[in-house]
């Protein structure tokens, strides 16, 4: 049995101490949050478990196993510092850190004590996101050629971060976990119009080693329609995930380019693009809560002790992405190196 | 009476013919195409016309009033010179020109002669755009915030010129008529797959003198679905044009950001960022034929001296930002300027 | 202030006793289930109530004014009975009773005591409702010709009653609600596959005074996807409204058809129908929760001693459609009137 | 090589011309107008042709094998008659006569000389009913339980028919097609508004030999909107045909409902309805011209001297629906047998 403190209980705090809870192999033991209300709400709901009100009493209690930061951002690192270093596992909210060097500081701490970490990209552990990436690993789509991610509404506007902050974490994790090709360079626009210096609309371009390949990925708190549409085009097949759509939401087009090099008299290389237009498929997607598979899957990992997918190094790489992505708005879409 | 002479007889010639022979003012008096079957169509189909062979008949025939160039952009430069060069007035497909210093030359030209160039944005004089340019000339979307452009589809390729040429002409004219705004710098990105070097997937980002301003294409042929979608956001209001729906292309939404900035003891200023959802309303759109419309507007601009708003200046930005958007490309998002 | 008892605590009970509850004229002081368990969680939330298990307990408590009947149909009529007899006002869900005797009974025994009651026809007060009755009755759609509604998807398939008296209720009471003109008869279609006699699929006609209006109801349990549409065409304006959309629910149409007759020798009387196709409208609606605004009219209505609009009488209609419907559902479509 | 003649050359004979003259096997010889001006663009069109004024003529042509009736309803009778009569092959347009004693007068006749009728029921032949037909003929969708169809826009309005007459052939005729299950009676009902008695609104129910299957038409000229949807549901899987649709007209639904019957000592018989929710397939169509299709279909039925399945039985069947359901409608739903 695992045992699992949370630190956090304002909105999304509640979800992971009830998946917590709900694991067969997991106990909830400890929930600490500042707010008296907070802890009063933790209590009555769990009344079996510790309720504290300082962090550093989840992280150095002897009894617990994991430690689930669930807090705002800027937090991340210290609590998961201080909790690594008292020989706890460690489940952390997205975006992983506030920049890349945290990040990879809390992976080498974790790796130097044999410790777990990992990020809480919700998003992965969806019905739809595990079909697309049943789908791309079959090879169906053949190699990808481009991928376009639009995530568009009117607000909500964050106080302290800007719109790539807010959105692109779901986004890059996604794209990471569906792409094997690896990024190496971003170029992003963006534009600030109502909260000081903090862009409201990004335009992300990620390069990959493989020069044929390009994602680009649209931000957007000012658009009267919400739109939240990922297209995955490859050399045999191409998806579409439209995560508003009431039903329908993964589709897969038998749809693609065919090219023929025809060499005759008349044309020595006579350049034949023809389409093809086949059946469309559409899948259906396992409708349990992801947060649900993804806590029993941290469980698992723990007890296997296997690297989830989703560990501290997929949470650097959307960490870097984010970073080079503000740094090339500030350059109006200079070229930036993620190895830089 | 306006007499005109059209040279190049192929997929859009009978359209640019039969709109001319119908308009009052206007007299179809001579259509010039290399192939004899071509030719022969048009002089069955306007038995009362010249059919010419060569283009420098239609271009020396004292009796032409204004030669319509409809052949591919390659030609566009030396038959619109030629034209210009013998008095008169030119009507020519677009894109205007292969470079932006054909098209100076010719806007030169006219100017010195006194004679008017039309590029044939076709576009402009659709019901939908129309109706675009009077309501936010009216002032009904404030100040514009965000232009966001969307044409993507399953090809066709285009075996001579990448997707931005083929498909950004409709979409920069469209952009550069509604907004006031003036461009200053392209940042794009693009990829290629089939056919060479021609990319068939880019991005284009515009920014404007205005720093709050920013406008963003999406050209692909590798989607596997068909949308043609503009956003216009506005600070007061903003507008989406879906130009696939079979109904209600144009949607005006009464939604927007509204800002207050409180000041209080314990927030010296508070910023509070509120969302208005208000009414959509749906416009009903002229459905006359939009090569009708422009081909009238011509006649009537050349009977009262009145220069065109789709002049050769309209066409020459239009290649500005075509040029722009290659030279970026090419440089991974690197920031050309207009001006350059 | 007036005090409310609430009698079921099963699925829509909760609902019901919080909106009571948060009404700021009516105080909750009991609820009654059969159920310990279900006793438990009300007496737990709200820790001030009396937890009643006999429904009799809440009828003859002295300190109730208001009951409120949230139980399956069968029990509706006795429980509201001895609610009535014992000088209680009574609210109920609908469909308001078993048969239209049992409705009748009820309406005369409130009449006699001088007492209010209210059939929870929810819908009555969602947003699109109220927005389509405002438009309604400002005369914007003209004279009503026709109100077609659709009301199908995958099940749920009800143990005890047919689609008719799961679906119809809602559709009847919103009729009614919008349409002025009085049913006068049914004509109705319907078949069962799965359980015993109970249809799954229905398709109901109803005839009004009025003999140029028609209503048609559309209900169904198997169907693969899930619609719920109603369209009402007028002489001057069309309306629609798509409960499923996610947004944009209800739209206006400036569109119909326009009839001239010419009077000319060669046609003495030459009927022309023309269409007029204007555009369209999309009201902001109202996202207050529906309940809470029929709970709050009803403290209003008990408050100021006026007679609610979704009453007894209302309720009653609708049994009578009900009944009707089923009555010629078993006579393969036979016309059955409403005061037979 | 088999001589076809086309009487009426209005809006639709010029494509039955056109797909006869393609056809490898057939020759077009002959066309009939009244009209001069129709006459003269028929021979311009096939200058090699007899272009006639009177349709006795083409029945009187000695040369001619097939006669193609491409004229108003009214006429079809007489002039099919007497091409029969005259040993003429018949293809004749929808609906096949105006009432069924006529249908069936000319099966007789056909039958006694040996001649072939076909009723130009087009729709047939698309590749989203080929598709469908296909599918239910494979069992895909098990027992059929639900034809529900839907064919609503605003007008046009028939100066001499009603809706039924104008849009109920295509969808009675498709669902004969589709549907293996004998119609035996129809209930249907109706409302005029804007031309004397003639309907502009309907809803039509037909019953079969299976008293488990239903099927429903909606038609209607004032809806606001125009759909064109046919679900067909099956005890297996479901289908949508949305002709409306750009792409995707056809799906098919791996949705059902599951029924167990449990027996337990507390439930002697427990019925338990699950539903079945899998996956959704969209088949390709065939794009190929409908009529090109219909008129091979009857060239080649003609060489081989088999009776095509659109035949004048399939005529009678769609014109003795037609004839039941303007009866009932006169009755307000009353049940009309087929076979009365």
């Amino acid at each position: 049995m695992i045992n699992v403190g949370i630190i956090g209980f304002g909105y999304w705090g509640p979800n992971v101490a009830r998946n917590f809870n709900a694991s067969p192999e997991a106990r909830l033991t400890a929930i600490c949050d500042l707010r008296p209300q907070r802890r009063l709400v933790a209590t009555t709901t769990y009344p079996f478990i510790k309720g504290y009100s300082d962090p550093s009493e989840v992280i150095n209690d002897p009894e617990i196993d994991v430690v689930a930061v669930v807090t705002p951002v800027s937090s991340h690192y210290e609590l998961a510092r201080q909790a690594l270093l008292n020989g706890k596992h460690v489940f952390v909210e997205k975006p992983f850190t506030m920049n890349s060097q945290q990040a990879q500081d809390l992976i080498d701490l974790a790796a130097s004590r044999d410790l777990k970490i990992m990020v809480d990209h919700t998003f992965l552990f969806t019905g739809a996101v595990q079909k697309m990436k049943e789908i791309i690993e079959a090879g169906e789509l053949g190699q990808p050629l481009c991928y376009d991610s639009v995530r568009i509404n009117l607000g909500l506007f964050q106080h302290d971060v800007n719109v790539v902050w807010d959105l692109a974490p779901h986004d890059f994790s996604i794209m990471c976990h569906l792409i094997k090709d690896r990024p190496v360079a971003v170029s992003a626009q963006g534009v600030s119009h109502y909260n000081g210096d903090l862009e409201d609309v990004a335009y992300i371009t990620v390069y990959f080693e493989n020069p044929h390949l390009i994602a680009h990925f649209h931000l957007n708190w000012l658009s009267p329609v919400k739109i939240r549409r990922t297209i995955v085009s490859g050399n045999r097949k191409m998806l579409l995930w439209d995560d508003v759509a009431a039903d329908e939401k993964v589709k897969i087009y038998d749809r693609g380019v065919e090219l023929k090099i025809e060499t005759s008299e008349e044309h020595v290389h006579n350049l034949l693009i023809n389409y093809r237009i086949g059946d469309v498929y559409v899948p259906k997607l396992d409708a349990t809560e992801a947060l649900k598979k993804e806590v029993d899957y941290f469980i698992d990992c723990l007890n296997k002790n296997v690297e989830p997918f989703n560990n501290g190094q997929a949470g650097l790489m959307v960490v870097k992405l984010l970073e080079a992505a503000n740094r090339s708005i500030a350059q109006k879409g200079q070229l930036v190196k993620l190895n830089e």
